[in-house]
């Protein structure tokens, strides 16, 4: 795929699950304080300068999140800040009481929570359960009310995200909230792909603490936060200076901190207006879909779902040759599938969906943002029919 | 400290140890890619593009600090990668030989890697053991072997800074290397110090990971990495979608990373004149300031010693005191201890080096970079003599 000549000149990206481009008030926000100097430990003026724009962000960002600003542990992204909640409550928790060893997780996390727990699980002899979900996508509540019911003093946290990145499909989280709490159960949702989708209020959620990322919300790559409830205790991760509530050790970023606010005050702003322009987007785009491939159909929740979310599967064909064929046409879009070391693997969403091995492999993710237009879903519409007659054609070796 | 009618126009910048500003190559590629969207693991057109910014940036750093491209993992920055060294190498050591659960350090390294240890000595089961240093803060050799060989099998990893970011004494890593390699132990320098300031060569060095971080060479926050030879197994810190040799896992930022690379590849190739004019800026700010103030005197090993940096003791004075009435004059610099929540504490490092909690408080800590010029140590010079009073004023109570 290194040469590309029938690449067309524009891009198609429907892809702003992976990244979505910064917002220009982000790019401004961070530009702005690039050729700054200044430790925001340090205590001379160009130090507390660097200090007054993180504080400035962490304020914005508690405003646009309804948590406080002390509420806020800067990171370095998504996956860190889910990898400090996880191993952070469990760590506290346990040191509390040695009985609690149980995490309780959706069967459908991203891979940011489920390889955490393996490790949890392999090194810090933690018990990790996944709680099914629905063939839509949504958690299996009475499965988790019984896992909690079983030992619930044993339970150090249960941790579901707020909406599936591969399928979109949003998780009852004021459910989980309710029954975890009946026990004191700390409760952790990775809400990298709700900011600025959905309506997200930390406090009015009864959620203990909550991930997110730069990226994924029009900020910049490299920087992230988890909102953990100041008395919940976290251990840390990473060990240093001390910043950051002595949780998140190193020097804090005020250019990528000062854009991750201005792109999440931005988008928590517009948020309303987004979803339903990015609903009637994409519902056009899995109708026309399904008029051009009639034997197409759409994975995950149609009522619970992410606005920009179409997962689409298409039977016979293999997601990876729909990628390189409609890539190959300039649009770009995710199997939503891990694919390591060039192999293919089925994703665990989908299989703990209930499809199989086939089914998991045929689908592709198409996602929306805040640079998608009608023309993104046309373009779309007027390749995917030979696209998929193509990678048929291929899968079943009639070349 | 929030108004300051006394504030000079012009800022004289004398912390480029904290953090020094980015150099315009670093701020121009890193811009560059701010608007540009694809996640580094997708596989359209988009992610192949983030992906070759990673690669190229990659083989520039690798190029200019004498690695391999495959030997970078990259990280969030020093303490990240200080942490992901000890903590990842210490684990996989240790799971190769039970008997591995000491670690020597010198009693000098930064808090990135000190409070690491503590933590693995408190929850991990390690030995840790401080080396001491004499009064110039140079590691006592024969004491890191005396150590070593008491018992080298169960050593898991020696870690040694490259240079003091306190007192800017070099240490004797080819000596540490050669003592190591005796016994097949492996060794981590913490050199975030000392990119662009020194001669520093991968290869050439012998040590088997390197920590370094974007803003102190010009680049940007938030990033950094861990140089580590690829046949060292090291233990992931944060778990994930398995980037970075699976031993860094999270979305890769190529605008940053891009930014690290430029940075490095400028203050590398212009290290050896960067390095002889801060030495004579540097030579003539101790030489001026000494006049000014007798009594003052250079703190750390006036040979084997960072070419910016300039640590006087100033008998009779708190450190913090001069910096306020320093900082009061537009002129920034740091005591060099750590202060928490308000608490002055004396510096570590200068009671490793035999100084009294006294004299380990009267310090101060200027240190030049690529932006410092005559004009600065001239405004030093001129200031220091009546501030210095001041404070030895306020000391003894004679306001």
């Amino acid at each position: 795929m290194t040469t590309n000549p029938g690449h067309a000149e524009r891009t198609v990206y429907l892809d702003h699950a992976s990244t979505t481009p910064m917002l220009p008030v982000a790019i401004e926000a961070m530009t702005a304080r690039l050729a700054e100097v200044g430790n925001a430990n340090s205590l001379h003026a160009s130090g507390r300068g660097a200090r007054r724009v993180v504080e400035e962000a962490r304020e914005t960002i508690a405003r646009s999140l309804g948590c406080r600003p002390g509420d806020i542990v800067f990171t370095s992204g998504g996956t860190e800040s889910d990898n400090l909640a996880l191993k952070g409550i469990y760590w506290a928790r346990r040191a509390e009481d040695a009985r609690r060893v149980r995490i309780l997780a959706s069967a459908i996390e991203h891979h940011a929570v489920l390889d955490p727990l393996v490790w949890l699980a392999d090194a810090e002899g933690a018990e990790v359960e996944l709680i099914p979900v629905d063939d839509r996508g949504r958690l299996d509540l009475a499965a988790l009310r019984e896992s909690v019911e079983r030992d619930p003093e044993g339970v150090a946290l249960i941790s579901v995200m707020w909406a599936n990145n591969e399928v979109g499909t949003i998780q009852p989280i004021a459910d989980i909230v309710t029954l975890a709490g009946e026990h004191g159960i700390p409760v952790h949702t990775d809400a990298v792909q709700a900011i600025g989708a959905l309506p997200v209020d930390f406090a009015a959620s009864g959620v203990d603490a909550l991930s997110l990322a730069g990226h994924k919300v029009g900020g910049p790559y490299g920087v992230g936060a988890l909102i953990v409830r100041r008395d919940l205790r976290v251990s840390a991760l990473v060990h240093g200076g001390g910043q950051e509530r002595d949780i998140r050790s190193g020097t804090l970023d005020p250019p990528a901190i000062a854009g991750l606010a201005a792109a999440i005050e931005a988008s928590v702003k517009g948020q309303d207006e987004h979803a339903t322009r990015l609903t009637a987007l994409r519902d056009d785009l899995v109708r026309r879909v399904i008029e051009v491939v009639p034997d197409a159909h759409l994975h995950g929740d149609p009522e619970h779902r992410l606005p920009g979310n179409a997962h689409l599967g298409f039977p016979g064909c293999e997601g990876d040759s729909l990628l390189m064929l409609l890539d190959a046409r300039g649009i770009e879009c995710s199997t939503g599938s891990a694919c390591s070391a060039g192999v293919p693997q089925a994703s665990h969403v989908l299989l703990a969906m209930g499809c199989d091995d086939d089914q998991a492999r045929h689908s592709l993710r198409f996602s929306l943002g805040h640079s998608s237009t009608q023309a993104d879903v046309d373009a779309l519409v007027e390749a995917i029919g030979p696209v998929v007659e193509r990678a048929r054609t291929a899968k079943s070796g009639l070349r």
